[in-house]
């Protein structure tokens, strides 16, 4: 049998911990105290201070393997996990990465995973010090990411205050427009469909915001309108969203029109494009990364909220929620 | 509807992360910076540096719903992960916990796989400081550890050195044997059964062992023979185990006896039973909770090993590996 029509029922755990060990220990980093193969690693944290988020990504649910590589599986779970830490205003240091897969899967398609999960560390210096593997029916990528925010202070949800600015940093709909034309059939244009694949968080941004004073930061993956909720709810405030400062890309609107869909569910409600949202007080010095798009205002007694578009609240599907039927 | 009837699909993923965070909150600990709630957690690292692991268990591979109620899930599923920060010689202090579940899950299971959770943790006085929750077919729950070290020495699998003597903290086979009980459609003996539901890590004694320095350590999850072999490969060493130290159990005995089985499979080769397995230099003052059950010797080329059982090879089954058929 050729090596690459292995499956991880051919050659067993160790086998398969051996060959992730091997990608994964090219692109080890000096900050690791204790790497790949004990019971536990062991991170560096200068600081005093560890910032730590975890994130799935389910087959089925979050991608198909007709629809993504393995290395953009990879790519985009470590993606996700990183963009957690860097909406705190940290840099990503190292991931745990715990894989749950069929017996069936090709050997060759977790080598792959792991290329792709190592080049996304790398893009941020970051590697990956340790992990889980284990059998289940439904494959399951899991990422643990650790980050350091030296000696700045961290960005939370609940910093908010009225008369900030609301400012992105990103782009909005491209990656539900990749979805959907995955979902059509298409696989392109390449530019949504590599969205969708392969998000590129803007990690330095976070960084940015968070010497720049923000005063709340979260990444989109649920959404802009489920996103901002969730900053608008954990700080107290209504977050009004002007239309005219969102839209822009001309090509997922006529994209949108070709498809008879409304762009507006695209950019507002549509999730994954893992951009930045982050809110300043007047008088802070806005990284270039951001730019403007509403207002932080104060939540008030029978007024609409907690997030508003143009002054209304937004009529439409409420933004990705797992569990629920989609709406 | 009632509301235990209630399933996640019926209340959606919003709502489940409240039921879960109001029994983290619940638990929560003074050394989080920021916990449940923002796209990250910030944990105190005051040592300067952080342990580390990440843990899966998945249903139908490591638990039965029909076998283990969903707290001994929580709790085992803590236990597993911090068994893994206990053999380096940590302590235990925060975890984070993916879920991955279908929608038809009852949102009662989910609480009191919370409560299970946040009940081991705070045996050693840690607290579930974050997560991440999504729709799977499969269910999962994967735990991320984090340790504190202090300021004594890690203890990794690779320092074991010929002259050590090799020690135990724990007891053998109890686990197999409640596997073997469940799986032939019993209920007990009560003591047995618990050994596979909700294992108890002798997490001081992990500790202990650095502060003794421990040359090596690793926790029994494998089987004793498929993880003395993972610290006599890290190490390049044999270890050689004595049967007559290795016994004991008589109930354990009598048990595979009447199942016609042998025991010394259960013992040498059935896995989860999260003893700490150490090696100590032949001048150290082993911490109470460790018996000695062998001894470190030199790996010669020609002879067998690394593993020995009275000075040979056991022959039989090798310990548990995922994704091989069961030999």
């Amino acid at each position: 049998m050729a090596s690459d029509d292995l499956t991880l029922a051919d050659v067993g755990e160790f086998a398969l911990i051996d060959v992730l060990a091997q990608v994964f220990v090219a692109s080890a980093r000096p900050s690791v105290e204790v790497g790949l193969g004990d019971d536990a690693a062991v991170l560096a944290a200068p600081s005093g201070r560890l910032v730590v988020a975890v994130d799935q990504m389910i087959e089925g649910r979050h991608f198909r393997r007709d629809w993504s590589s393995a290395h953009d599986v990879g790519r985009k779970a470590a993606a996700r996990a990183m963009s957690d830490i860097a909406a705190m205003g940290a840099v990503p240091t190292a991931l745990l990465v715990a894989l749950a897969a069929p017996g069936s899967l090709p050997l060759a398609w977790a080598r792959e995973l792991a290329e792709g999960l190592a080049t996304e560390a790398s893009v941020v210096g970051a590697s990956v010090v340790g992990g889980d593997t284990a059998e289940s029916p439904t494959l399951v990528v899991s990422v643990t990411a650790f980050g350091d925010s030296g000696d700045r202070a961290l960005v939370t949800r609940s910093g908010a205050r009225p008369g900030d600015g609301v400012f992105l940093a990103g782009r909005l709909g491209r990656a539900a427009a990749g979805l959907t034309v995955l979902s059509r059939g298409h696989r392109q244009p390449k530019s949504v469909v590599a969205a969708h694949r392969t998000p590129e968080p803007p990690y330095a941004a976070g960084v940015a915001a968070a010497a720049a004073s923000a005063t709340s930061m979260i990444d989109l993956s649920d959404g802009l309108l489920a996103d901002a909720r969730h900053i608008a709810t954990a700080s107290g405030v209504v977050i009004d969203l002007d239309r005219s400062l969102l839209g822009g890309d001309d090509d997922v609107e006529a994209m949108a029109r070709n498809f008879g869909l409304d762009v507006w569910e695209w950019v507002l409600v549509g999730g994954e494009d893992y951009g930045l949202l982050a809110t300043f007080a007047p008088e802070a010095v806005v990284p270039a990364a951001f730019r403007p798009i509403g207002r932080v205002s104060e939540l008030r007694e029978g007024r609409e909220g907690p997030v508003l578009v143009d002054g209304a609240t937004h009529r439409g599907a409420g933004g990705h929620e797992h569990f629920m039927p989609p709406s």
